[in-house]
């Protein structure tokens, strides 16, 4: 059973509708939707992590939008759009790495533009179609990447991934999980080792638990043991998601992917990227660009509230690290594959 | 403060003497001493890791052979000799990797068979004596390799460490952390990255402990943020211990080493092991001859007895991995610094 938005869904109209979303920091646990119903609701659960992926993020910060501009109805024309700009900002800040939170809100704030004379109670429902318009739109581009990378794949194969970059990072299939989803549809049998990826351990957490609930066949395993793994052979491929790619085609990615990304070019085993063109950045001109997101040592000292670490020692938890692109075999999107991707193979692709 | 012997002491005469040694599966929380009265409850510790690293493994079974031999004294000479014989095959394999653990104990069961004819009593001292000869060398092992390696070291330097190899993997100053505390003593001030080191955390639990109770500044971090670090730049050196090191230079160490050796190599930092002659296997012509311990996989799926995977999800848990020689800038040994280890390099420097 392939997954299909297990992450956030909207219910009801623009005025008074509200976001719904899959509690991921009490995953594999217990499964507990949470009802979102303000803007700052919204960018708690974004900040703690109840959301979190590229895709998703960008479709959570159009939804938290539309929740944090229904109390503004009252308001002239041009002071909504002022609300519709500070809301958007506002929800951009809860987390720096991942592109697509503030892309998808710029989109919306230049719908906004687009509507400006409108009453704000139109204005708010097109924010809101636009919203729904990005999630139909990456809930295809999953099923779209999924079918080019599962061309990549082979019955039989094992690979590695890192983090989640599943259905619960997206409001589909996933990303680095998508091929896997749609060889698995082909009848491809697979075998996935999923680095645990700590500090949160999004991969023994997450993508664990939407594998077995899709009835793959996942092994978790420390994100240390990815080199003794590869060193033994029969790993056929690495596949990641992206929260950030630079015009160069350098990744960022969750952090530990760069170590992954340099073992397998020592085992020469292909390093494969999959992400929507919404994770793309024109703005960045290489890896070097990207904010790396600093979160609080506690996520360290601390894994699961138990104490790893003695009193009054600090630690360093940067929760992304860059890839550059010469470690990159291939970039899959949902329109096609980028090989080798440097800034010229980018550009050309995305039509530059 | 320099630690000095914290990890396994024996107390009284070789008839009704006792170990005492410190839990080291309760740190940071804790610090409790337990007494160890028979070879099988000190089997039971090292299964357990209440105590661990290869040199204090070498020293624990030697005083645990002493122990399962107290018992045995009605014996015949000959029977002695069999009873010897027996205990160290089983107190040998408690745990696999670590070559100090055997050695240990087929150095006592030599001394036994070279003192045969004499009564049991006599016997039982003289694998007193040779336990306590163990330590006290393994003790000033730690010494020498901490002033060697402490040439590598220049003041105000950032190192790297993994897992545990210091004080608490010894009877002294430690391995891979000797260097750091000889280059403190000598008015160096270094900053310590130590690595978490899942599953078992021993870079958060232990390393971090002993080093912050010294008075060093360290620092925690997730073993998959080290490449990231390394990326920032900065990084001095990367010291770690070993627990096996075969004839052409591959170093068996904890489970990540083998990705610290190929990022430290592809950035340009020199990567040290530091380990006495008792881990040299003469009988390993290569990495590939040392056997991998795995351990259970609810060390992966349960960290610090908190749930991270999903029920019915398995788990990969090699406990070690193998660097190549080609990887390791130099071994520090009590004796001097093998450079550029390969199998020539190491007979040379071994003196075969």
């Amino acid at each position: 059973m392939n997954p299909d938005n297990i992450t956030i869904r909207w219910e009801g109209d623009a005025r008074t509708g509200r976001a719904r979303l899959l509690d991921q920091t009490r995953l594999p646990v217990e499964e507990v939707w949470i009802e979102v119903a303000s803007l700052d609701a919204m960018a708690d659960a974004i900040r703690r992590l109840a959301v979190r992926g590229a895709p998703a993020l960008g479709v959570a910060g159009a939804y938290g939008l539309v929740l944090g501009l229904q109390g503004e109805l009252q308001r002239s024309p041009a002071g909504f759009l002022d609300a519709v700009r500070a809301a958007a900002a506002r929800l951009a800040a809860a987390r720096p790495t991942a592109v697509n939170l503030p892309a998808a809100l710029e989109r919306s704030v230049l719908r906004a533009e687009r509507e400006a004379g409108k009453s704000p109670a139109a204005v708010l429902a097109a924010l809101l179609e636009e919203a729904r318009a990005l999630e139909a739109a990456e809930h295809a581009a999953c099923e779209e990447m999924g079918a080019h990378g599962a061309a990549l794949l082979a019955d039989g194969m094992a690979v590695i991934t890192h983090c989640n970059a599943g259905a619960l990072a997206t409001v589909g299939i996933g990303t680095g999980l998508a091929p896997i989803y749609v060889a698995a549809r082909q009848g491809k049998r697979l075998r996935i080792f999923s680095d645990e990826t700590r500090p949160l351990l999004q991969g023994a957490r997450l993508t664990a638990w939407e594998l077995a609930r899709a009835g793959l066949d996942v092994t978790v395993m420390i994100d240390g043991a990815a080199g003794h793994l590869l060193q033994r052979g029969g790993i056929g491929a690495v596949l990641v998601g992206a929260d950030r790619i630079a015009r160069n085609g350098d990744v960022a990615n969750k952090i530990g992917t760069y170590p992954l990304a340099v073992l397998a070019r020592r085992h020469g085993v292909p390093f494969y990227v999959i992400a929507p063109l919404t994770t793309f950045d024109p703005r960045c001109a290489s890896g070097a660009a990207i904010p790396i997101e600093e979160r609080p040592a506690s996520e360290v000292t601390h894994p699961l509230g138990a104490t790893a670490a003695p009193p009054g020692v600090g630690a360093f938890n940067p929760a992304f690290d860059v890839t550059p692109a010469e470690l990159v075999t291939a970039i899959v999107t949902e329109r096609g594959v980028i090989h080798h991707p440097d800034e010229a193979r980018v550009r050309a692709f995305l039509g530059g």
